[in-house]
């Protein structure tokens, strides 16, 4: 039986899980996948956290020489997190001809070319399908399931804690500092949310997987970019009435006319299947030119259904004996050629506060229709001398709608105090 | 760059679709595959159906011979239908080597093994991903997205027909012959409909998908099998009023006591993912030990979906050297040592007429109780002399259920009309 040796850098949540799943499912693959998975060294400091996970001390490595040197070792995974370290210690293992698999994102949406030239020289792998969305194999489905179709968008949840945030707002009427804290004490943010709350993990995950979607190489910086902490309980809940949901969305679509990715609150429909993603469940939501709408849901993140994508993406390397990148190797379209679109459309919800006197709403209406707005659904409630007023919008452009506001808010008329993008 | 062959036998709905994608993406899978993938020859005797397709006259064979011998042909798509006939068929062209790409979900549930032993002997590739769930990527994802897993359970919506038909039931009140004319009218449902809604069809599938899962064999005639003939508007809409969707559903589960599978209509809670998958769409749910819960949803059949799959496993196939098996190939449960269980825990969906007198409330929860069945719903309307009661049951064993129907309907106090199971 084929003998694969692994090491794991990091034992934290992911490394952890990716631990107990390799050491109690041995048998299990030698039976299923004809394959013997051993993990022969970790890389971890944290003396309590070896005790903890039951690791014997003859298999803990000091240093990374000592794991890219290791003969037994084929494969190295890194949990090790954060960017410039992992990416030397990347390249020390692939240098050496050793297989990665990674759950970090961010290393992949900054460095992925640089890490996959190496890999390709030292003939060896370069998986990462855990470094998006968890547990659920978006990546596997996007090069080995789907790869026979067009993709002409895809629209997500990808951040779980985004997620268990807005759907505790959506759910008890917290404000979004409230949801925060909670989040933060049951684990699912950290002390330092910003990387969640301001969608810049949202966004590695969408260069990557756009990336892949599109054949060509999408930047993260390319990725229009807004996160929760401005999202208010009020509007939530005057979107609720309104038949809507507020979802951290991750969108990307592809037309002649170019490409668009962002990550943005948007408001979606409550029958639509993105609306019922509550808590720190992600989705992904696929259109391909073939296959039509295809769906995937599962857990975004936790030790086991991260370490469940580690461990697959291990099997997958050692039943083969070609190295497979989970690559963005043929660039149909050049990263040149690429014409990244800010102009997009999509309708959008509108909170204003108007001076409750006759004649502003004809007024207000008369703006939307010189920037050739049309209005879906409007909701005026009284406030003491003012109103406020809630608009959803037909579908419309992005730049006819700041160009409202910019008219709106040079008059005397109304402030506009929320905007946010409905998807249909 | 790498040239690949590819014959379809059969141009009909599927085998059309295969031929669509396969001519109008040629230089797509040029630049985003690196393989340049072309139609060699087809089979099919339908001229009409050729010029449809415009399909050029010197591609067209005359003999499967002609296919199994043409050097330039590298990979087979079987869409003829059938078994036996495509069995002869599969068989030749795997004698010749060259690899197989099938949608026929009846083929491979009967004649996997065989057909395996074929492709092996010969080093050629035998893939099926299109048999199961249409476009839907289900194998795959089994095979090489979840397989870190032990998979507990698996529950699906893999009959797009019933489906169908159980959703126009249920959003309109259609009686299940009205409904079942509407699928025939709108080509949804064959002349003869048994394949579909007595359940053979998904039998099939889940032998197929639940063998992957569990990585032992089982065989089609394993599957407890109910259709959808029996069931009445005045049921589904019963079960409406009490927050149920009623839907054919497949099942599969692992424990220490065994396996079961089965495929039978069941009500699912409203706020269940499967019970807003309607029409002619599909969804599978699985479980697994590391992943959790995991759902893909999609379109279940039809030209392009189905022959996405098809494509993607043309695809996999083509830019491999070592042919890969979805394959039952590692039997951690051979065969042999399978325990298929029959007498399952469920809920249950009961409607009873009975004689509207006192005390026969009493009588009837008195049977309940006798077989340790507890009631968590029940309904009563009165209808003239006799009265209606529908009853929905905590967990129970099939047994029970069993026993306690023959006792109500050996009585004379009550009439048991309709015994339907519930997933929770």
């Amino acid at each position: 039986m084929k003998k694969v040796g692994v090491a794991i850098l990091g034992l934290g949540v992911v490394g952890g899980g990716t631990y107990r799943i390799l050491t109690e499912h041995r048998e299990f693959y030698k039976t299923t996948q004809a394959v013997d998975v051993n993990v022969e060294c970790v890389l971890e400091p944290n003396r309590d956290r070896l005790q903890e996970l039951g690791v014997p001390d003859a298999i803990v490595a000091h240093n990374i020489a000592e794991v890219a040197c290791n003969p037994d070792v084929n494969i190295v995974v890194e949990c090790i997190g954060g960017v410039e370290a992992a990416r030397d210690y990347v390249l020390d293992v692939l240098y050496g001809g050793k297989t990665v698999v990674t759950s970090n994102k961010e290393l992949i949406a900054k460095y992925y070319h640089e890490l996959e030239r190496a890999a390709k020289r030292h003939n060896a792998g370069l998986y990462f399908e855990a470094s998006c969305v968890g547990g659920v194999p978006i990546i596997r489905t996007l090069l080995d399931g789907v790869h026979s179709n067009k993709i002409l968008s895809m629209m997500g949840i990808i951040n779980g804690t985004t997620n268990y945030i807005l759907t505790k707002m959506t759910e008890e009427g917290t404000s979004y500092e409230a949801a925060l804290a909670e989040a933060q004490r049951l684990g699912y943010a950290e002390a330092d949310p910003d990387a969640d709350v301001e969608g810049f993990d949202a966004a590695y995950k969408l260069s990557v997987l756009s990336s892949l979607a599109f054949h060509t190489k999408i930047p993260y910086t390319k990725v229009l970019r807004e996160g929760i902490t401005g999202v208010t309980a009020e509007d939530i809940a005057r979107g609720n009435a309104l038949g809507y949901r507020l979802k951290l969305l991750a969108i990307a679509k592809q037309s002649d006319e170019g490409i668009e990715v962002r990550v943005h609150p948007a408001f979606v429909k409550k029958e639509h299947p993105l609306a019922s993603v509550s808590g720190c469940n992600n989705a992904v939501f696929l259109s391909g030119d073939s296959v039509g709408d295809l769906m995937l849901y599962g857990k975004g993140a936790g030790d086991l259904p991260t370490g469940s994508a580690i461990v697959s993406d291990i099997l997958y390397a050692s039943t083969r004996t070609e190295p497979r990148y989970s690559t963005f190797k043929n660039n149909a379209n050049p990263e040149k050629d690429v014409k990244f679109l800010t102009d997009f459309a999509s309708a959008y919800y509108m909170r204003l506060t108007v001076n409750d006197k006759t004649g502003v709403l004809s007024k207000i209406a008369a703006i939307f229709g010189k920037n050739n707005i049309s209005i879906l659904e409007l909701l005026q409630t009284p406030e003491s001398d003012k109103a406020t007023l809630v608009i959803v919008t037909h579908e419309t452009h992005e730049q006819a709608i700041k160009n409202a506001v910019a008219k709106l808010n040079g008059s005397e008329i109304a402030k506009v105090e929320t905007v946010l993008r409905v998807v249909s």
